[in-house]
């Protein structure tokens, strides 16, 4: 029986076209450090996509392209607010202070992931209060879809950056699954980038089907010319980058990312039906995108485990509390194991 | 006519053999940073090759590796002594001095891309005087094969390190063409490495055949722990690391590395023989393994590059200063296309 | 009418003791960078008061003191424990994730200022679990007296040194009124440092009658090797040092410290009894050192202030809460002045 | 015998009016970090002095003024131009890497310490091709008067600062003997300062008669902002701000600064005048100021050395390398005692 890997969609490989173009690329010799065709093209495709002027600089891992956008808009002696489940809080080892040369993460809490505005404006209201003693509150660091797969409305996102804005922070975006909150949104990129105040986004690819290229994505000159010193000396630019960049060409072809972004999705959602319909399952969080939060009785768990279907506890304060997120990999078959592993909850359930 | 590129073996692509194993990796889905069967076995094989427990840390780039690599032996307040050629110094954007947190390089003259023995002794010497005043002379990096693709012997390689570690200091090899350094010298990876002295290794995958996979090589625990929480903080722990991984596994199997090594110095050694015939042309340093050095009269590199023959110029101080680097990918149709369009500077010099 | 000052011991201008010796060491020409002979006899003279051999390292300001000692004890990718209300953490403006080059602060509550060892173990436990993605918890930093003038007993701070350093973290001490601590618990200076298990000790002398001059103490050479490189690339190593070490000479001489400490505790203490008799007015901790905590109805602020006491509102949360801080400048004066102004507080008490 | 010290300017003590003004500071109770009335004129003080808004950060050091300073205009990828001899490079440990954030300094040659227009230009351009691999050229460090006592004329400094801007570059200038420079040009402040295109002065007092008081200067809100954050966070913000300020007003106070410096000055050009007449004596360069750089032959320097003269061998690879530095502490006692100790000397040379 093979297992069904529920951990993580960075568990799941690469999409076939994404192989091909890697393939395609390997075609004899090319000019290193982004002076290849694959390259050349890369601000121009997605300046398309994104409607507007961008500047795209591509590293290997989201932790790196995270720290990477938020050190070009936070000084060393700056504070970045993020919410407290934050990934670069918590996840990243302390990337974004290295980085930024010092700075200091701000977490806040907020129901089902999300910053609330009162939130964001109580804080800032008290962080910025004259002072000699005290970091300059400089940058806000959105995670959408959020750390727990829900989603801010586009009409939040431009609240939460006017806010930030009008006291002269700037806005970064953790889109690590940027593409599955656009499909679920039903957003253009643009509307849910630079139209909503986003000054730096950091667009994953990987985890939705690409092997190894994350972008940071300005719409600015200015910021464009920093971070291209930035990514060099972080040791992010990649010699042999014509590898890195047809991915990313390949994603976006023929809406790549936006196909694999919403099977995830629609696998969640029939995982998550699933799931609800069984007693000593509550979901933590409504599922807006590929993720799924839920405390499982440890009964279900064991069904699960027992059918060969792999996910993880997520907090260990709370062990019941599991995490199960699907890929663009996942398929009929995943769906059919989870149905067929808690039969027998259902059949309790309706007896 | 397709083009002859020497400009660097960067420019390569990737061996067919590690291209297979990429591919190979993609057999469904993996678990993330490092805990797959292809990253679990990565100590182990490297190990067995520097027959002595290694510690792997893969990096995208060879100035990440460096940089990391050179961050775990030399402190903030550190001076690191090098070359000053040293690609650290001259082509890595400062991310030595980034990685560990503000440190200096301190580059010293040497013939042939060489350190001598006198002038490190001479200038720790100096260095090292009582101060309070003065950064600490931490580390010292040395490039195997050289800037100027000359080799340092073995006895050479362990009398510089000696002389460091007299002194407190601990040792760095940018091996970014170490392997063209070890079938050249026909040595074994531990004579030139940890038996040597040799603390931290850098040993680069990418120009000889893979795609994107530098390794960080240490041979003991303390060291390997720093590295560790280092590389997470860098952004350099990639998730889908099988991919990565299974490309250093091929790089080891069967020798790919040194056949691909050995031919690219093969070809080298070709091509510079074939210039040493030319009027006009002048080698400026031994041809040993894969780079050539040479100032080159105008006419001469008119013959070149109207054959298709790309390389560069490489000291704008010097004008007829040029390099060309062959790599796995070279063949006879090379040699042929060099030896085609040298033909006329023959004939006048046999004339 | 002059005003009393409450606002904090750093309001006080210099023992008289201290002027003096600052001006006694204004005698012609003496060498620099501490090879006078004040500076000299500094290690000495501390070895000698805290019964070890010491290692002193003066800094301008409680901030730099506290940055400093920090950085020796943690790496940039290290976490350092401390108490939410913690001055390193709340009022020093980043400086020691500068001074640690990018380290992180986990500030965890903990009533009256102090850390709970519960609560200790609890967060150590928690952010000690295996993990590729998290810094490394390196450092505990303890304040005493802390921030809200309580105390930590002797066998308190043994049992969180302890705990610490049983997983491997070493511990510093904010002593910016570790006099007042010291004069209060009536401890000796070794068992309240390195015998409690102090690794690094920032010692406060600037709000306890120097004018800047506080001390990084170390126990230890190898931490002290690290922090003379450290000072002096912080820009803390002072010329003119004769002046600095001249006062914290002054400081320790005759027990100067330990009278202008007990002398401000004891002003509290009088203070603090006839706030305790006022109806408005409540004691937010026990009054141990020579801090009041309050809250303090309006009406009973204003009589204050009527009379030309001065103190600082403390929380903006709280408009209620108050700090009035005691020096070795204040006298039976200044306790004169509050019991006059409360008098028709007291009136309206008993009546 | 009392010894002669020509060590450094920074071994004299303190100018007695400036011992005053401590003491008139301390006159009971004043608000900390700068809400007090000496530290509330300092701007406006300083504005008066320079005939611009100016901004003034008091710092304990020099090295801490300078890196300070620096780091305002040089990002973590920026490179800062300076003389090989630069104090920044050469004595500071690091600082201005590490205040910056892992910045690199580039010392290039140039007779008697100063750096020639042309030079300067030849380096920026060298160092500012276009290129995806090197730092980005920021800023510029001049040091008036230099390291080796010599002086830039205003039309050097003009034209230093103009090629600078130019290119982008901002300047700063190391004034640790700025006043020395000031009154041997008979130049104003201003046109040293801003109207030379300087846009951050560290100035220097405490060579010149203060405590330890040493300022950063700009003439741009802009960068005031940033440095407010920076001097906090570096640990350079004191508590008792009053008793560094009082120390900047003495030094301005009545010409005090100007008389001190004019003083060194002319005694380093007596003390010169004396050196110059004895065979075996050869000043390295002009005596500008109030530094003496000489080969001076042994049997000269037993001369002084027996009639308690001390000062110092300035470069290890030339012995007979010194020198010797005024202040104003010495007089026509430290004139004498040089005339007598050379008397044997004299009288050879004139037979």
């Amino acid at each position: 029986m093979t297992e069904i890997l529920f951990g993580s969609d960075n568990q799941a490989g690469v999409s076939p076209q994404v192989m091909d173009a890697i393939r395609r690329a390997d075609d004899g010799i090319a000019v290193a450090y982004g002076d290849d065709i694959h390259s050349g093209r890369l601000n121009a495709a997605f300046s398309e996509v994104f409607e507007h002027e961008a500047f795209v600089f591509s590293a290997a891992t989201g932790t790196a392209a995270n720290a990477l956008g938020l050190a070009a808009i936070t000084p060393p002696y700056g504070e970045t607010i993020c919410h407290e489940a934050a990934h670069i809080l918590t996840t990243e080892g302390g990337a974004p202070e290295f980085y930024a040369g010092g700075s200091r993460l701000v977490g806040i809490p907020g129901s089902n992931g999300k910053i609330a505005a009162d939130d964001l404006r109580r804080v800032l209201d008290e962080r910025m209060r004259p002072s000699r003693h005290h970091l300059a509150c400089s940058s806000l660091s959105l995670t959408q879809a959020t750390e727990f797969g829900t989603l801010y409305t586009l009409a939040e996102l431009e609240a939460l950056s006017e806010t930030a804005h009008a006291r002269g922070l700037r806005v970064h975006m953790d889109g690590a699954r940027f593409t599955n909150a656009l499909v679920a949104l039903g957003a253009r990129p643009a509307a849910m980038s630079w139209r909503a105040g986003i000054d730096v986004l950091s667009l994953g690819t990987t985890k939705n089907g690409t092997m190894n290229a994350e972008a940071v994505i300005v719409f600015d000159l200015a910021l464009a010319r920093d971070l291209a010193y930035r990514q060099k000396r972080a040791g992010l630019l990649t010699s042999k980058m014509r590898y890195v960049s047809a991915q990313l060409h390949a994603f976006l072809a023929d809406g790549l990312w936006l196909r694999n972004a919403r099977h995830a999705n629609d696998m969640a959602r029939a995982v998550a039906a699933l799931l609800a319909r069984v007693p000593g399952v509550r979901l933590s969080h409504p599922v807006e995108t590929n993720q799924i939060f839920a405390d499982i009785d440890p009964h279900v768990t064991a069904l699960l485990e027992r059918s060969g279907v792999r996910f993880r506890a997520w907090d260990h304060r709370h062990p019941t509390r599991h995490r199960l997120v699907m890929s663009f990999r996942d398929n009929e078959q995943s769906i059919e194991r989870v149905r067929g592993a808690l039969a027998p909850a259902f059949a309790r359930a309706s007896a």
